[in-house]
Order: structure tokens, then sequence, then C-alpha cells
């Protein structure tokens, strides 16, 4: 046995989370290493939400929306979601996608700072952010600046309505320091808004203690709530009762059902809603959070360090024409990205020979590590074939 | 054999839809009269949204984006709803509420006539239209008035930007005269969008015919795309060029994948779209929507009218106590609303009893006839225990 073998055999067999991946349908022999595009199937969702088709739909039809739990799933599934970012009970509501939710979150924190008109985006974000700020900038008569999340801090004014920021970059896996960053936006008097759609999940976030005022993110990535899983939307909670967003629909009014021609928001959480739920994803997201009952977020953390630096220590030594640009240690979420030559085709071997990541323009091989599923025999596995199709 | 009851036989027997009942599960016995509200469950569905669990996504996982018809599933079911409405093919995307695809449409025809900056809001709508439409003229500079569907035409002016109207009232049921209607909108220079969510699916609707430049509508009434199922967008070919909407996100970009800073729109209706996709809610309306494979839209409405007509003369003899508020014949949706003292104890009585319809306060007890799967006996017997609830 190589001492990478040695080493794999060990760390799983000290790993207080292995059994969680028995949740996971991961009986196919594949080694899947894209669950931070889409999140592998928990075993027991497809019975739950054949119960939500069969019999609450099926059956009790339109009862269920007020017997059967769908009426205010987007907030109970939310206060599911809340331990896992941080957020205070009562104050994140799920539903809508990602796109939308930023969208929510930059026209409610512009009308929350009167009299600026920048938002700065950050430069490295997942596309949809900063179109989607561009967006709300147009309408709301305000401006965009693309800078990079080093430089945010240099590049805050009076004039800085708001910072949309990435806490993971989705493309190396660095993991930008949210404490830091949200202060410095604060000290300008500013709001921030945080996308956690490569974090939620992956490492414990904690936008509570680091007063985050927005929050949002996608659910299909290490929560894995399938796919297209509907968004969060979290908010702090002295923030709650000025939140003046966008969207506000029939499912976000005060009494929805007097059916008033005059828009009240509600006052809780539920004034983040928008029309009416979609209920079949959002169950399905809901069963798919049950993995996470009992885990000790710290020790998933652990686990994902581990991995990455394990499988970083594996290229190094069996893929050595790769090279990983995901910083080490505290600074990278739980994905390592390989810069390499040829990158497309080499992807598409290796997901030919059954080890499943992907590839982001123009050099990159990304591998997302979630840490209930993923084992290290799988990060040896994968650098092993790497290696054979590299050399 | 009372006359009502002959009655009903024959036109039962004669139903050529009688057939398509068998498809709904609806084996309870109950009566459910409440399919403007939530579609009955077609009996294949939860076997095709296992596979889209288990197969789908378990097992091809994020291979299913590209090679299980995932990515484009927003478009190929727009295109299976396209001929329901009347839209022209490539021309109708399916996602999102319809609260958000109201906000698209109003936005978007407010940038297709600069320098006008009313809205004409139907005073008799569902309320999330009038919401989202006070919140699109705040951020668009435009004001909203609201008037009767009746007095639109004496209301629009050369300051009428667009008006928002609903095709069937959802109180009444009362059908408005789309080709009327858009005419007068467009001769004032104004666009028009129709929320076709008690039309679609109840009726023949030709939005192509009328020359309507927005439609929206939702999916989980009389299209029976279960609970909280996407809503539709659909545009008028000639102006989906010049289509500008304010939720462009990764997913309407011209080259999604290519990961650009820059917003560029997709050339197809593909630019309607904004997020990630709610796949899981999209495959059931997928699903769903085989039910309507090969139906004839004439024969649905004459049927419908036949089963309101017959309805009404039910309880003109069986409950009298309870008065029809929806017009008769052509000016009918698909349901019928009657009125009468004490509706919500009254309806909380049918429902114990097995007949489900709904109430809309304060007088108003509502019944949905789709044509689909409600036969005349169920109308004749809904009837009777009305009216024994109320003798």
């Amino acid at each position: 046995m190589s001492d990478l073998a040695e080493r794999a055999a060990r760390l799983d067999a000290d790993d207080p989370l292995a059994d969680r991946r028995d949740l996971f349908d991961l009986d196919d022999g594949v080694i899947y290493l894209d669950g931070n595009s889409l999140g592998a199937l928990p075993r027991h969702v497809p019975a739950r939400v054949a119960d939500v088709l069969t019999r609450q739909w099926g059956r009790m039809r339109i009862r269920s929306w007020t017997e059967g739990g769908w009426w205010d799933a987007p907030e109970r599934i939310g206060e599911r979601i809340a331990p896992l970012i941080g957020a205070a009970p009562g104050h994140v509501v799920v539903g809508d996608s990602t796109s939308v939710n930023v969208f929510r979150a930059v026209i409610s924190a512009l009308r929350m700072t009167p009299g600026r008109t920048e938002i700065l985006v950050d430069a490295t974000t997942f596309p949809t952010d900063g179109y989607i700020a561009a967006s709300a900038a147009r309408l709301a008569g305000a401006t965009v600046r693309a800078v990079h999340p080093a430089e945010v801090s240099g590049a805050l004014s009076g004039d800085t309505a708001v910072a949309l920021l990435n806490h993971v970059d989705y493309r190396s896996g660095r993991l930008h320091d949210m404490g830091t960053l949200t202060d410095a936006v604060h000290e300008a008097g500013a709001r921030v808004v945080w996308d956690l759609s490569h974090s939620a999940g992956a490492l414990p976030v904690d936008i509570g203690s680091h007063n985050v005022d927005f929050a949002v993110g996608c659910t299909y990535k290490y929560l894995n709530g399938g796919p297209g899983a509907p968004a969060f939307f979290a908010i702090r909670p002295d923030l709650l009762p000025r939140l003046d967003q966008p969207l506000g629909g029939w499912c976000s009014h005060r009494d929805p059902f007097a059916m008033d021609t005059e828009y009240v928001a509600a006052d809780g959480i539920a004034k983040a809603r928008a029309g009416t739920p979609e209920i079949v994803s959002l169950l399905t997201l809901d069963a798919a959070l049950d993995v996470w009952d009992g885990v000790d977020l710290r020790q998933l953390r652990a686990k994902s360090l581990a991995l990455t630096e394990f499988f970083v220590d594996c290229v190094n030594q069996l893929a050595p024409a790769a090279r990983s640009v995901t910083p080490a240690g505290e600074d990278r979420g739980s994905q390592v990205s390989l810069s390499c030559v040829d990158a497309e085709r080499v992807m598409a071997e290796l997901v030919a020979r059954g080890v499943v990541g992907d590839h982001r323009p123009p050099d990159l091989l990304r591998f997302g590590f979630t840490p209930l599923y993923t084992r290290f025999a799988d990060a040896l596995r994968a650098a092993e074939i790497l290696g054979e199709i590299l050399a």
C-alpha cells in the first residue's frame, strides 16, 4: 500500500462523518466531485416527495395549503437553514431563485441607503449576481462598479450604497473573510449582501456574529436540495422592520386571504416572499435537509479542509501537470480548482472514467468536496485517474 | 329519476371528454370543484417525478443538465403551453411565479412605451397583480390607476403605458373580451399584459389572433401542474427582439457557460428567463401536461359552458337561497360563484360533506368546473348537498 493509500485509509477510518455517506445514493461507483454544482440525492427523498404528490396533492388537494404545511413552507424551511448559515431564527425564508433573491436584496439595500448611488460588485462573482446588480442599478438610478474582493475596502466611499460579495469564489474556491469585509462596508455606512451559494453547507457560516445585512444563496449545491432547488434570503433582525422589497406579492401580504387591493407587508420574514411558493421543489428541499440533523459544522469544516488538502497532496504527487489555484488552509472553501492544459478535454476524459467534476473556461478543472459524502479514498482515486490522463 | 338527474346522465353519456377523468386520481369520492385553485393530480405524475428524482438526479446527476433535458426545460415546456393559449411557437417560457412574471412583463412593457407613465390595472384583479404593478411603477417612476375592466376603454389616454388585465375575474368568474380590450389598448398606443391564470386550460385562449403583447399565468389551476407549479410568460413575436426585462440572469444570457461578466441577452425566448430553473417543479408540470395531448379545446369550452349552465340550473332549483353572480354564456369562464348568507360556514359544511369549492370573503362560494374531470353528475350532487345545507 502506498503512503497516500495508507493515509486515505486512516483518514476515512477516523472520519466522524463517515456514516453520513450512507444517506446518499452513491451506489453506482462514480466518484462524484461535483456537489458544488449539484449535490447528490439523499436516499430518502423520493419516498418523501411521493407522499407530497400522492397524498398531499392527490388526496388532501387544496386542504394541504392550510392543513398540510404548504402555506408556511418557505418560512419553516428557512428555519432549518438558519443554523447552517448562522442566521437568527425567524429571519430566513426560502423561495425563488438566487438571481431573484439578489435582486430583492440589492434593491432593498439601496432603499436603506438613500442618497448613495454606487453598488460595488465582486469582480470575481458568479456572473448572475453582476447581471442582476446592473439591472437593479438601472431601475434604481444607481451605478455598478466591479472590484476585486481584495480591493473592496479601498473602493468603499461615502457614495457606496451596497456591496454584493461572494463568500467563496466559484472559480478559484477562495473563501473570503466575511467579518473583515462586512466591518469595512459598515464603517463606510453601506450595506452588504453576501452570496453564500458556495459556502452554505460546505462550512460553518455565521452571518449573525458578523452582523451581515443580507445573505442569499442556492440550496442545490452543498445543501443537496435537488436541481434548481429554491434559494434562501436572510436578513439581519434589526433590518427586518425596514425591509422594503421590490417583489411583494400576495404571499408577502399581512393578510393574504383578505384579498385587499392595498399592499401591506407582513410583519415577519414572510414579507420577503412574493407569489405562490413552488411547493414540489420546496418540499423536496425540506426532505433533503434531514441529512443535516445532528451534524457538527466544526467537524464538517475539519473534514473539508483535510479532504481538500489531501487531494492537493495527491495531485502534486500523482498528477503534477495540474496545478492547484485554490488557496490553502482557512482561505479555502470546499473545492479545489486545478489549472491544466486542455482542461475541457481532460474533464471529459475524467467523466468518461467515472470521476465527475466540471470545467470552467478556459483552463480550470473544478472539484467539489462535499464533506457529508466524499471519502479520502475518492480524492486519491480521482488524483490517480487524473494522473493517468495527464501522463 | 328527477329531470335534473336524467339531464345529468344524458350529458355525461354524451360527453366527448368523459374518458379524460380516468387520467386523474379522483378515487376518493370527493366532488372536487376547486380545480380553479389547485388542479387535481394526474395519475401518472408521481411515477414520472420518481424518475426525475431517482434516475435523473440520483444517477445522471449533473449530466442531466445537458443530456437529460433540464437546461431547456423552461422553453420546452413553454412550447407545450403555447397551443393552449394561442401563442406562437418559441414565444412562451415557463419559470418563476406569476407575481415575478407580472413584474417582468410590466417593466418590459413600460420600457417599450417611453414617455408614458401610467399603468392601468384591472380594479377587480387578483391582488398580487396590483401589488406588483405598484412596485414596478415605483421603480420605473410610473403611476398606477385601478379601473374596472368595463371602464378601461374610457380610461386610456396618451399617457397610458400599459394595461394589466385579468382574462377571467377570479371572484365572479366573468370572462373579459380579450379582442376588444386589446384593440382599445393598442389604439391608445399602449401595451397590454393579460393574466391568464383563470383561463389557461379552462377555455381556448388565443393571444396570437388578438395580437396580445404579453401574457402571464399560473399552471397549477386548470393546467393541473401541481402546487405552486411555475408560471408562464408569453410575448408577441415582433416584440421579442425588443424585450428588455428586469430579471435577466445567467440563464437568459446568450452564452451562459462562457461566464461573461457582461450581460448579453439570448436571442430567443430564453431571454425571458432569470436564474437556475426549479427543475423538480418544472418536470412535475411537464408530466402533468400530458393530459392535454389530443384535447380539442372547442370541446373543452362547450363542456365547460354546459357544466356551469347545468350547475346554475341545479342551484336555482335545489338551493335557491344561493344566487349566481357569474355571467351566463360566453361571458363566463369555467367557474360559478354563488352569493349566499354566511358563506364561510356554508363552504366549511360543504367541504365536510365532500364537496370542495372555496370561499372568498365576504359572501362568495366559488366552484371551479374543470372540464377534463368534472362530471355533470358531480354538479348535480354538489347542488343537492348545498340545498340541504341551506335549507
